[in-house]
């Protein structure tokens, strides 16, 4: 019978997994990505347009195109952004303006617009925002100081310190998990989250209405992959444990499993991120009651390199696509 | 033997030629456009990028793709203006974004580019601009007075008086023809112009350096299709066998067959055109020595829509693609 597996998250941490879940045969994939997003090209479509925002979508998007020579035109077109036209086209991205004017097609329909859009694009599985409704990310810290939208969240403005713990995040107003979402956590088999920025990519997600309702609920195993380094403003200091302890408030449910890297990072690229008060995660878990700890070589060696025009930072690091892949599919079939 | 047949023009002219071409089994199609549109999106995608405008190669790839229902979106997309997005969208046609978009891609190779988009589309024939050099339509009216550039010449700004003939039509600084189209002229079975913008679609075309004289060494039978109404501003007061002088004294060679509409223009669309100083083409021609006239009812009963979001005024009533095509098909084979 086919498998459902189901990735929650955004960004490049979605894009990473999705370049390998889409590998393997004989399941449906789904990515679930958050509807908060309002930084750079997505968030001034969102304002202009009043669509969800496209950023996470068109990633997730193009991690579930083919892979061979005859779409690369179409991938690099994609993540194409416009480096050029002052005031307005510079720095919108081209795949998001793609699915703003599928949106406008289709009468303000995200869903049949990213159905279009995957059907043109030919993609392997498909892609649903968690929620059909609009509203802003708002991040509490341990000072009681808040912080609204995605973006301020992800780069928080002076004077906000980096280092302090967010210890609420809910969006404004309410927001609900559409039916589709609901549908499809109950019919997984395999939910996987991660890696990616614990709160603007992954619990953005889980802080709707109805998911972590819905992760209680569902049969499917849930597995958690942990980020390679810390996030200045969101995870400054987190061990691994930090990490799963988040995910598991947030969620709804601790990770039945749970995927940790134990290769060494390159020292040049740490140094790299330690001048933007990012650093390694320590990882503080041998065991852990209630889930099954994987320890694992799971950093890629390609070379990341930014799309042209591209201005915001990617990581420089990060997990391998095949191996993340294959671990999962050993867990879909109990064989680890 | 395949045969190849060519099209010289631009606007929704080569676009109702195309869209009936295409249909004619076993040749080759290739859509010669402008390279010196400079009205609208195109016009500020040019100014921004330095590129060849797009909005001619946009019309003419719509035009050559498929009309089965599975690439409807994809249509629609392409020929999607933004109507929202101040200061940057706004105006922008979507399929004018997607050429850019390629054309930074391929590091400005707009012939590159123009071929990726038509394999992306899956279109039947090619399009090519008529030159890659970059310059400026300009128009000397009778009065010695001159207006720079296609829009400018195609919506005379006040006080300018639509009524003044165009007495010399040429690019600043002069262009020449790529060896791609010289090669197009020389190999064409039949070559077909019109119906368009006399000045601004068709014989933008011809006034590149290269073109006429290929025009006189081609063994190519020529064919021009007049307008159904005149245009203010080019063709005020044209009767058919001014539009055919016209289109002699620029291409440099006399149609050997000139098609003309017979059938009767209905009332109220007239009307509309009258508002805007547009009138009827008066047919003076009976006969022709060194060209074969073709009367025949050519007149489309689709009804016309505009597209969402677009701005520009297009012509109310069309020749029919079919018919037009059926027509050249059998100039083509010798059968008329």
């Amino acid at each position: 019978m086919t498998k459902n597996i189901v990735t929650v998250g955004g960004g490049t941490g979605s894009f990473t997994l999705l370049k390998g879940l889409k590998h393997i045969k004989g399941v449906n994939l789904t990515a679930i990505v958050p509807s908060t997003d309002s930084g750079g090209s997505s968030g001034r479509l969102m304002d202009e347009f009043g669509h969800l925002p496209p950023g996470d979508i068109r990633q997730c998007l193009i991690a579930l195109m083919d892979d061979e020579e005859d779409s690369l035109t179409m991938r690099n077109l994609f993540n194409y952004r416009f480096d050029k036209g002052e005031n307005g086209l510079k720095g919108h991205n081209f795949g998001n303006l793609f699915l703003t004017a599928l949106t406008e097609i289709f009468e303000n329909d995200s869903i049949k617009a990213i159905k279009a859009a995957g059907e043109i694009l030919n993609i392997r599985g498909r892609v649903l925002p968690v929620t059909n409704n609009k509203s802003v990310l708002v991040a509490e810290y341990e000072n009681g100081a808040t912080l609204e939208g995605e973006h301020s969240i992800d780069e928080p403005p002076y004077p906000h310190d980096g280092r302090l713990k967010i210890v609420n995040l809910y969006t404004k107003p309410t927001s609900t998990i559409s039916k589709e979402v609901r549908d499809t956590i109950l019919n997984a088999d395999l939910i996987v989250t991660g890696p990616g920025d614990v709160y603007t990519s992954l619990c953005a997600n889980a802080v709707n209405k109805g998911f972590s309702e819905a992760m209680k609920k569902t049969k499917a195993k849930f597995v958690y992959v942990v980020n390679l380094v810390t996030k200045y403003g969101q995870t400054f200091g987190y061990t691994s444990s930090d990490h799963v302890k988040e995910i598991t408030k947030y969620f709804g449910k601790q990770p039945d499993y749970v995927i940790i890297n134990n290769a060494k990072l390159p020292t040049d690229i740490l140094k790299r991120y330690v001048l933007q008060n990012d650093y390694e995660v320590i990882n503080d878990l041998k065991d852990l009651k209630g889930s099954k700890i994987i320890f694992k070589n799971v950093l890629s060696n390609e070379k990341i390199v930014n799309a042209k025009g591209d201005v915001l930072v990617r990581s420089l690091i990060r997990h391998d696509p095949i191996i993340l892949s294959k671990l999962i599919e050993k867990i879909l079939n109990e064989s680890i």
